[in-house]
Order: structure tokens, then C-alpha cells, then sequence
């Protein structure tokens, strides 16, 4: 399998722990967003939505992170990323989906930077914005999980895969995470497995 | 089993279309988002998001419209919204997910009202920047689905449910589609199935 990611996208950052949970080795080709990368010729032909990341794998690209989430779920069943259980696995996908339509998208690199450039927003505005988003879903979440240590009980589940990766990125923005002790505690919990760190945007190829 | 729904929600609109594809009857609850009755007490104790659409089903309530969606696929199989084959379900849902993560959640109603009343945008920066994420994410998927007459083949799939939604907002926002031939005839041939008329905004209960 063939990974294209960036360190800090953390939607590659949700594959790359998926992939680690599963032992499944894959190579990893970098694809730096903040040089652009994303819109040269080869990229569009791997990925015309020129998003990452993308999976290649068995002569085929998978694109958009909660689908090759599945997909990796479905051709390696262990260890299962859901639960058992159509009701318990909605739980589990509803926060994926909070994090996955709800936050992330409004506080990713290319929307960050209409708001900068094309409407012309200082800093500020921006980090007003970031947590705006931030807290409305981490709200929400706080009253959905229950640490077990994981968000669903005691094995890790598709919701760690999407809270780690945009803990990391509250973090980035200096957001206090007062307010939220269960998921804090989650990604405690989540810190502690191998899978989880090897993940780590600092341990990429491609960091800085 | 109860959806609290909003005539004009396309998150609501895709769980329409997939409860009338598996032939589920529902009552529906209608949450009049323009008067903000996501905000009142009674239904923050419903869905803690205070987001539409929200399923009441034995006993348990199940938000998120991704996540409602493959419930019902998982609980009620026939006929299936996802396809045989697990590349070919992943590349449904990178459908599914473009407009779910990339286009929808920049155009909702709550990011809207963020630009119009905390930024202070004019209403046309708003099209402007509705426009500039409904057309990145048809780019994408002109190039991704092959109808036949639907999105991946000849039958509906959670692409489909996705994109009909969409398309109609794209619509109510003057945004010209002639550069989407395939998605124009997608709609074309679900606006063909009852399933789909039968869960269109204007025919809603609670539709003006």
C-alpha cells in the first residue's frame, strides 16, 4: 500500500493510525500542502479532488479518509475498528462524523486560507473561528463518550481514530481543553498505544 | 421510528431518501431551523449537537446523517445502498464523503450565519464562497462517477442520496451546473424514483 500524506493533515493522520492498528505496512509518499503540492499535475492524476490523503493499494487509489477508513476496516476485519451492534455502531460513527463534517472541514488548511486571503481575515478572527468550530463539536462529544479508557469502551474504535488527530490540532491553536476531561482522558488513553504514536505527525518522513 | 427533520436540511433529506428507498415508515418531527428550534431545551435533550437530522428507533436516538445512514443500510439491507466489493463501497463513500465533509458543512446553515453575522460578509461574498466549495467538490466528482443511470451503475447508492440534496441546493444558490453533465443526469434518474420525490423538501410536512 502506498500512503499519500502530509504529517499534519489530519486526515492522513487518522489513516496512518488505522493502517498501524491493523499491522498493515504501507509506504508513505509526501505530499507537502503548505508548498502546494496538492495541485501539481502528478498529484491531480492520483487524486483529482487533490485532497489528502490517498491509498493505493491492489492497482486502485482510494480517496477521502471515513471511506478508505472502511475500506480498511472491511479488508482487514482485526482488530475491528467498530463495534458489534448496528446501534452501537451509529454511536461510534456519529462522533467520527461530528469530528470528520463538523470540525474538521471548517478548520482545515484550504478553508483557513479563504478566510485569510479571499476575505481578507487577520489571525485572530481565524483563531476566533478555529475554536468556534472546535468547541461546538467537542461539546456535543463530551456528553456522547465514555471513557472506557477509549471513547466507546476499552478498545479503540473509529472514534479515538478522528478525536486524537483533532485534539492534536486544539492543541495547535492553544484551545483549553478544561472543559472536556473525558476526552482529554481519551486521548490519554490512546497516547499510550504503539499505534497511536507511530502515527505522530513529529515522527513523519515529511516533518520538519 | 421518528425524524426530526427540517423541510430544507439536505443532512435530513438524505435519511428521507433512504428510509422511503427501504420502504420505512416514520413519523416526522419537524425542527424549524430558520426559527432556531434546534436551540430550545427539549431538543438539546433529544440530540446534544442541536443538529438536524436526528432518528428516534427502539428506544435509542441516533444523529449524524452518515451515521444514521449506514445504520439503515446495516439494519435493513434490501435494497442495499452500498455496492459489492469493498474498493466499489469506498469509492461510494469518498462520493458520499466529498459532499458530506467538503461541501456541505462550508454551506450549511450555522457556517453561513457565522460569515453573514460574526464576519459581517455581504451576501455576495456568501455566494462567492458557497460557489467556490459546491464547484471544487463537483470538480472532483464529474471526474469520479460514471452514471448508468446512477451515480455507480444502475442502481441507487449512498452516492446517489448524497448528491440529489446537494444538486437541489445548488440549485436554490443560482449556481450554474452546465460544467456537470454527469451529475445533472444523475439527478435526472433519481428525480425518475418515488424514493426521491417523495422525500423532496417542498413535499415535507412542514415545508412553507
Amino acid at each position: 500500500m502506498k500512503l499519500y500524506t502530509y504529517f499534519r493533515s489530519s486526515a492522513a493522520f487518522r489513516v496512518r493510525i488505522a493502517l498501524n492498528l491493523k499491522g498493515l505496512a504501507y509506504d508513505s509518499v509526501p505530499v507537502n500542502l503548505l508548498k502546494g503540492e496538492q495541485q501539481d499535475e502528478a498529484y491531480g492524476a492520483v487524486n483529482p479532488q487533490r485532497r489528502i490523503p490517498s491509498l493505493e493499494v491492489g492497482g486502485e487509489v482510494l480517496i477521502q479518509s471515513p471511506a478508505i477508513l472502511e475500506y480498511l476496516d472491511e479488508t482487514h476485519p482485526e482488530p475491528p475498528l467498530l463495534p458489534v451492534g448496528a446501534a452501537n455502531r451509529a454511536k461510534v460513527r456519529a462522533v467520527a462524523s461530528i469530528i470528520g463534517c463538523d470540525i474538521h472541514p471548517l478548520n482545515n488548511s484550504g478553508t483557513l486560507s479563504y478566510l485569510k486571503h479571499k476575505l481578507g481575515h487577520d489571525q485572530a478572527a481565524i483563531d476566533e473561528w478555529y475554536a468556534h468550530w472546535v468547541r461546538q463539536g467537542f461539546d456535543a462529544i463530551e456528553t456522547l463518550i465514555e471513557p472506557g479508557p477509549f471513547a466507546f469502551g476499552s478498545r479503540v474504535t473509529l472514534a479515538d481514530i478522528y478525536l486524537v488527530p483533532q485534539v492534536f490540532n486544539a492543541r495547535r491553536f492553544n484551545i483549553p481543553l478544561d472543559a472536556y476531561p473525558k476526552i482529554v482522558a481519551v486521548e490519554a488513553a490512546c497516547a499510550a498505544q504503539k499505534a497511536f504514536q507511530d502515527a505522530a505527525p513529529a515522527l513523519q518522513p515529511d516533518a520538519a
